[in-house]
């Protein structure tokens, strides 16, 4: 599915509900806080090593819906600031191309700049 | 841009770096959370009468930035816990149709659910 | 040490440096938010095996940090906002105990409102 | 109220649970992130100029709610992590005081670091 697609969808989805008033920048930010909570709210009593049994169990439909949920601010945020996304995510996966080189970075979840 | 794309470039990314190894989805949930926490700090001092201004002055890009680190992780999570997420997405997206009709849901913020 | 020392002591700080201006209940918020993304951070590579190395590691000392920096806005945010946190504290304990009673509660980390 | 005393009644109220097995650092640290997200789910809507008037319609008792959940999950982190919350807010008290000494940070929400 293509993000952009995704904005004008939502765009018009906010639009043809008089919504737009509502977007702002901050309050979408505040929205999007609040799925994030709801997202680790999901995960909070998860043992690591019941991942597999718990996205089994009908978490992976929950997962699911929490992520489109986040991802629906998340673009909104994009449309009301006047951001490009597209460009936005090909800018910094370069960026974390460059920063996490394959040979500094392999095995290590440390970021790069505290590796010296 | 399209979401699968982020999805396998993300994974190649991560693969080539060994970091599999640390990307479970709580791993992964909370390393959004610190991203999303970033996205707060950039609008905390922000007032509502000067997102104009802010975002003018640098602030567009910082904040697209911080967008495309949150959904990085997202995408990240999607792949690790087999969520389809275009598929979450469009599902998500039926029912916010049917939950929020535009007669109801007209110029009210409110969820439909607690307007009776 | 108590609540409402601290509360005291953080508004006299914000005063004396002039910063009630930015201090409205949104923006520390949002300030708490960011906090709290730290915190993620701290604990995101973590994996729970290893949770007591890490905290013997330097860990323990950051933990204290970012924990006394969320209840910093904790605290301001109810100074703010006219909430008697000692008050919402006792409310909210009682509350809870009768929420989860121990009979049915043992053992079960489940919301006591979803095991009927 | 006091913090040592909230951390004694929360442990307690913890173990008459037997839900220790479930409160690991990280656990807690997700729950925490839960509770947070309902704070700004609160203010999400919220215009900054309506403020004084959500808190006065209802609005103070729930951020009272959300506040003390916040605390609580706050406060069992310290207990199972094994920091000092006391200690740890009287170092980082100290460390903002000369941080940001009032001179310099006078009307001035930038960090001190940033100002150079």
């Amino acid at each position: 599915m293509d993000l952009n697609q995704i904005q004008v969808d939502l765009a018009k989805f906010a639009h043809d509900r008089d919504w737009d008033q509502f977007h702002s920048v901050r309050n979408l930010g505040l929205a999007l806080m609040g799925e994030v909570g709801e997202l680790a709210e999901l995960l909070q009593w998860v043992d690591d090593n019941d991942v597999s049994k718990f996205l089994a169990a009908g978490g992976r439909e929950r997962l699911g819906e929490e992520l489109a949920d986040i991802l629906f601010y998340l673009v909104r945020i994009a449309d009301v600031g006047g951001v490009d996304l597209s460009s936005a995510v090909q800018s910094k996966f370069e960026e974390n191309s460059s920063k996490y080189p394959v040979g500094k970075s392999k095995g290590n979840s440390k970021k790069y700049d505290e590796l010296g």
